[in-house]
């Protein structure tokens, strides 16, 4: 198991654009962010250090579950009848079931390290925020999980799993926040959203002084928490005698990505071969392949600090299709930079295309992955299908980021023939870009 | 990971007493066990080899999770304050969730070498149902599962499970087999039983040339399958520079506890120290503690073998308590066996005791177990106790057979104070048991 996570900033060509404080329209400060993070965290935030150590308690953590597997997928290479090899990181096997404690764990130990014991969050379907419960209760923190409310309603096992483990779940937007209060005010049946439920969770930390914010994606630390997966598949695939032209992984907020595809993209900037690295994203809310590259703000109550990211617009709800891990607005600053730098390429798929993808997988390999991971099993296997058509033996690298368990009644009705693809609304999400904030920079 | 699995018939100081034909009441041989099971699975069956390889394509398949994590429960022993060393074996890494996936390969890989395409079984919960669907859509073979009606009507999750990888799943009682029509003649709203289901599943297979049946515990061949577990802890613990005094396991029909414990038998009974070996059931279907040994059915319809075995009766229907898994009238015959021999411990909690157990175990080791697996969380957890009391430093392992992703709603309700510790009808029990066949062995 690695020993240091990799911190892609160190090797970037061009520096990633600055986050900006919305008052003041200048480059935010560690100061800025101390009031929602600690400053261990802040400072991997800006750190341009190449490698920076993971704690042993951390790592003593990781060990229930990492390394976590890397599997040749030859039932799936022999039912597409591809000469292509495809290798898939599973990481399913965490307690959690997906790809998210590689950062709460090391989220949580920092925060128990500063003394705090009382995080908030946010979390959609809940891969999130059961994994920032369960390493909560590992340090003796307080986890309050604002989960969007159409979620908390329809999908209680994950809200469940974050009780279980001694976590408070809250449906969001509540009467907890004056951002929550606010909407429910206009809407008292409002379904919620992950931009909601983000102001709601930085409202309380930003108030109270014994409260910390934590975020599952989208932040510099968190896909560098994150790049414990590629580095551990660069090490595997060595053993294995093997290594791939393209990586893929599916996009959110952009971490499963990131840390499939950062030690590789690493090794190609500081001067190693070109690999393609390909982010898969729900043509439902596509902020990669339609969003614009610019500043905006990471929530709807416009809490946050404004980032530089592919965006729909803060205010853009996406149609509400399965893959709830996905449904954010905006991307990650990081692999929006890197796509501006054209280091990465992206593709959209809806949401049937991917579900026929997972149901192929589970049959060939046995393991039924989660609506989001289908989109990169989607993602895999267009390449392999392109290897077939142009008989190339290419070596397929992709993040099975998580698995489907909780996620059963999307399968069912999958099969039962229930499952619409929604494309987005052109007028909404031309309605969200024209709100973004103005920016001179 | 281990090569060959072992048969404890090789090393029992008093051979297990024979199966008898129901008919003729003399025992069974190979050839009447024919039209149910390929050739392979019956010699296991019977076999008194003391090791029995591993086919190379069942192992391929395990690498995808085996060697399972052996882990030390530090945090739990702190939770605890006990001096006792805690170790658990994780089998709910594999792509069902459990530890059932260790006999489904192979059943379904003889099978499939046998040439057999269609494979009839039942389910409770749907942990055997849903790995054997894993094993049958790894093989080419259609698997249908009857699954007990009042978990196909309330816990849709793990039937999506098995539908998604391709079997097909029939609320049982069903109109599928006279067994089941029979049943739903006197009360169409039958609520089902694991005893009915296999009088299902064997009846369809015994009627139907192309069809064999499968059955996920109990039986010999199951049992010596799931031997891998506790293979792999002897040589994991090594490792650890450690040796377990207690083995503790959960029974239902006796397969992942006899997998834990019977190398560690074994060891004991070619010469090595005694262990004390602990199976942990439900006080609310109590075979080991308060069923008789005697022969009994292994299905209600009275279409299996008699086996000698504890029974509470094949007509007895145990409260609905949530370990769907551990709700079985009758315990493998050589569990029963080795009781009788004064080989292994039993105890029995109620459903309570051992969510308690579970949520303790969740919050401090970072996994929730399944319901059947907290009931051997409750027993490790009852040892340390008594270790602490005594200022013992003993190393207890135990078997996590699952993770419990798949029953939050049990969770919900234990957590909301809703779940009720249900004892058995003491005068059910006294009628199951005086209607068990008369056999004069």
């Amino acid at each position: 198991m690695p020993k240091h996570w990799y911190n892609i900033a160190a090797d970037l060509p061009v520096p990633a654009p600055a986050v900006l404080h919305p008052g003041t329209m200048q480059p935010v400060g560690p100061d800025d962010l101390a009031p929602l993070f600690p400053m261990a965290l802040i400072l991997q935030e800006v750190s341009t250090e190449r490698e920076i150590e993971i704690p042993e308690p951390v790592r003593e953590v990781f060990r229930l579950w990492r390394p976590s597997p890397l599997v040749r997928a030859h039932r799936l290479e022999k039912a597409l009848g591809t000469p292509a090899k495809i290798y898939y990181k599973y990481e399913g096997v965490s307690p959690a079931g997906s790809h998210k404690p590689n950062t709460a764990v090391p989220q949580a130990w920092y925060n128990a390290q500063a003394g705090i014991r009382k995080i908030a969050t946010e979390t959609g379907a809940g891969q999130w925020g059961s994994s920032l419960a369960f390493a909560g209760a590992l340090f003796g923190i307080d986890v309050t999980v604002f989960q969007v409310r159409v979620s908390y309603d329809q999908k209680p096992y994950r809200r469940a799993l974050m009780e279980t483990y001694g976590a408070r779940c809250i449906a969001s937007p509540s009467n907890e926040t004056n951002s929550g209060r606010a909407i429910l005010a206009k809407d008292p049946n409002h379904p919620g959203s992950l931009g909601i439920a983000i102001s709601e969770a930085v409202e309380v930390a930003a108030t109270n002084d014994d409260t910390k914010y934590a975020l599952g994606s989208v932040l510099n630390h968190v896909l560098m928490h994150q790049t414990i997966i590629g580095l551990e598949a660069i090490q595997q695939l060595e053993m294995a005698g093997d290594d791939p032209d393209v990586v893929v992984g599916c996009t959110g907020g952009g971490s499963n990505f990131a840390g499939i595809s950062f030690p590789f993209l690493g090794l190609q900037l500081r001067g190693g071969r070109k690999r393609r690295i390909v982010a898969v994203e729900p043509a439902a809310c596509p902020s990669l392949t339609r969003g614009k590259y610019a500043y905006d703000f990471g929530d709807t109550a416009h809490l946050t600090p404004l980032t530089k990211m592919h965006t729909l617009g803060s205010t853009f709800t996406p149609p509400g299709f399965h893959a709830g891990g996905l449904r954010y607005h905006g991307m990650a600053p990081l692999v929006s930079h890197l796509k501006e730098l054209n280091l990465i390429e992206a593709v959209a798929y809806h949401q049937n295309a991917c579900f026929e993808a997972g149901v192929l997988f589970a049959r060939s390999e046995g393991i039924v992955p989660a609506p989001e991971a289908n989109h990169a099993v989607k993602g895999a296997i267009e390449e392999a299908l392109r290897c077939k058509r142009e008989g190339k033996s290419e070596t397929i690298l992709f993040n099975l980021c998580g698995h489907g368990h909780f996620d059963m009644t999307a399968y069912s009705n999958y099969m039962a023939g229930k499952l619409v693809d929604q494309p987005y609304d052109e007028k909404e999400l031309a309605m969200a870009l024209s709100g973004l904030p103005a920016v001179s920079a």
